[in-house]
């Protein structure tokens, strides 16, 4: 059996980073970033007021001077100051040419129709030099970054309209499994809710990911699923399935994919849960259209946790996000973790910080979610971190130190 | 001036968890729960198996047996197992009447026409009794949580198909000040890109809100920004507001929100960035038509921290989350900060985890986003935390352990 390392390299080699597309900075929000943007004029673009008060020359010094005018925001002086003029400015106007600095209004008064300049200022005060926030040419955003509030801004300043972003991953989900029935559908005899389809969706669309309705749960028959699969084949970036992996008779998934063309490239993962997690991948006869299909035990903690460490960078990769690995932070028990004998394991905790640990440094506790077994989704309830556990018969003790994977980011 | 404190208490003070609505579990995602979800019937609904293999009766151990029939998941058996025989069976099938355990098929063997039962096992062996991953009236979502995948799915096998979720916030942002273009469009001398429209709609829209698309931006006059704002006030349960409340003639939004019938709550508050945010509500003369508005300094850092710190909160708390308040964590910093002799500081910083602090157990290292200057957008890249950095002349130390709150879970 591979090891969960050996998997996750395959899929990341057989993954492939898509093209991009160019949209609206409104329309960009949290995709990634498929190219550097660069400020090419710096900004701001003019020295400008940091205040409200009295544009000046600074060599004037205090005194009382004649107001040449009011320059406004968005309104640029039409004239040139000449020494001995002060100019009213709001902040954020363009400087008037002749003024070197800016007296706040706190410390002017009216004189008549004069203004009375109470204090001496530096050349350059309270001004925002062109350029001083931002230096022309400067990256504010990187390629491979996803596109928060900060870098939208950003790019808007920079003078973007529009930004080149990774195209959405065209994602399909199938749930396997004839006892399976739509949430909220009555339930005849042996039969169960499909809860792998509403919880996988829902992660690989908050990744960005252009998910494909759900239509029909695929019939456990080999034609039925062939149709299935075929079709989503063509029209998926990758495929998703849960089900149908494991060694009943039923469980026809294997087959149906090596029919369809694809490749398999690994069937079984030394870990719990998980075990039977399959990957595979596909290319088309004619053409560059190119599939990658991760096949998820059907148990809703097995599909969860073999999403998040194969799917997750799988769709990382796709996007360009830089890195697809999940970040790996240290945490502290809560009670003690018992090993399995032979697979590592990924136990499912809830991280709470700790203000008191690491003689008062702080720190993350590690509270476990209970019993671990795959069928028991009440295990990824409040699991912000998966805590491997190599196999062994020496329990983890309840206070220890150990690394985790951090799930709070997705 | 108002503490920061004081004025997010006076902020919640006015905010209220708005109304439910019900939806579709796959509209549901990353959206609040607004009442509790409970597993009615517990889960599974019906002793099931957990391998493929062979149901048996325990009692009659190993030996060879006629085999019944076989179970496949989704269809139960239609017949009674009698002692002596056994029934093919799936992961996940439904267990036949009068079987209480199952043998996995690598612990059985063919015989002709009967098959090898290879092992003992006891009573409930390889058997998910009924209710066993979930006990009836479990409770599966809180009222308050976001639901996650996790949820989603435990929503759907609790037997939900719809859910009720809190209402999305409408919101409005509307940018003012005759500097500002739409991002992308040419500049006129004077002008400037509009930053944060983009900016601070993608932090609500992320949050859950229902953002009213950028039509115009506001002009500084009074009755332009008069008929933006009252028509915002009528459709909206947050306006968010940015640029306009300096001390500057053009700064006409305390005055223009008054003559809308606003009640302006709170006008300076004592931090840096941020000092001129301003809070207001307002209540319809007839009916119950509600708004809050949060008034933000236009300099985009300032509009950005004053966002987190108060419309995170107010809109946490109209979505009906629970807390409503930012997590704080311990952070050790990487260069000194120098603080501000009168205000407190929110200083950005960026962290990375660091697995060889506090004698290897780990911790974030925080470095600064670079000059704090309200108006460089480039000290929000990367931000991950914000560091209070108390007033005072002493410098905090690089290396010192301080509070940050933490902004990468929004």
């Amino acid at each position: 059996m591979m090891s969960v390392r050996q998997v996750l390299d395959i899929v990341l080699s057989k993954t492939e980073c898509l093209d991009s597309e160019v949209v609206a900075l409104r329309e960009a929000a949290y995709r990634v970033a498929a190219e550097d943007v660069l400020a090419p004029a710096g900004f701001p673009p003019f020295p400008a007021s940091i205040m409200d008060g009295y544009a000046v020359v600074a060599a004037d010094g205090p005194g009382e001077y004649p107001v040449a005018g009011q320059v406004m925001a968005g309104h640029p002086a039409g004239y040139v100051q000449e020494p001995g003029q002060v100019s009213y400015i709001t902040t954020g106007a363009p400087m008037p040419e002749g003024a070197d600095a800016v007296v706040r209004i706190e410390d002017t008064e009216p004189s008549g129709d004069r203004v009375r300049i109470k204090v001496g200022v530096q050349p350059g005060h309270d001004v925002r030099q062109a350029g001083s926030d931002m230096a022309p040419g400067t990256l504010v955003v990187r390629a491979g970054s996803v596109l928060g509030p900060a870098e939208l801004g950003l790019a808007a300043t920079a003078g973007a309209g529009t930004v080149a972003v990774t195209r959405r991953p065209r994602v399909s989900v199938l749930s396997t499994g004839d006892e399976l029935q739509p949430p909220g559908e009555p339930l005849g005899p042996g039969q169960i809710p499909d809860s792998n389809h509403v919880m996988l969706s829902a992660m690989a669309q908050r990744m960005g990911c252009d998910v494909q309705p759900r239509t029909a749960i695929a019939e456990d028959t080999e034609s039925q699923l062939g149709q299935e699969v075929r079709g989503s084949l063509r029209q998926s970036d990758l495929i998703i399935t849960s089900g149908g992996i494991s060694m009943g008779e039923a469980d026809l998934l294997p087959k149906v994919l090596t029919d369809c063309g694809a490749e398999i490239h690994c069937e079984r993962v030394l870990m719990k849960p998980g075990k039977p997690f399959t990957f595979s991948s596909w290319q088309a006869a004619s053409g560059d259209r190119r599939c990658v299909v991760c096949s998820l035990p059907g148990n809703p903690a097995s599909a969860m946790v073999t999403f998040l460490l194969f799917c997750v960078p799988a769709l990382r990769r796709m996007l360009g996000h830089q890195p697809p690995a999940l970040p790996r932070i240290q945490v502290v028990l809560d009670s003690e973790l018992v090993p399995d004998s032979t697979r590592p394991e990924f136990h499912r905790v809830a991280l709470a910080w700790d203000h008191d640990l690491h003689q008062g440094k702080g720190g993350y506790r590690a509270v476990s979610t209970g019993a671990q077994r795959s069928s028991r989704l009440l295990s990824m309830l409040d699991a912000d971190a998966l805590i491997t556990v190599p196999p062994g018969s020496q329990p983890l003790p309840s206070g220890s130190t150990v690394a985790a994977i951090d799930l709070r980011h997705l």
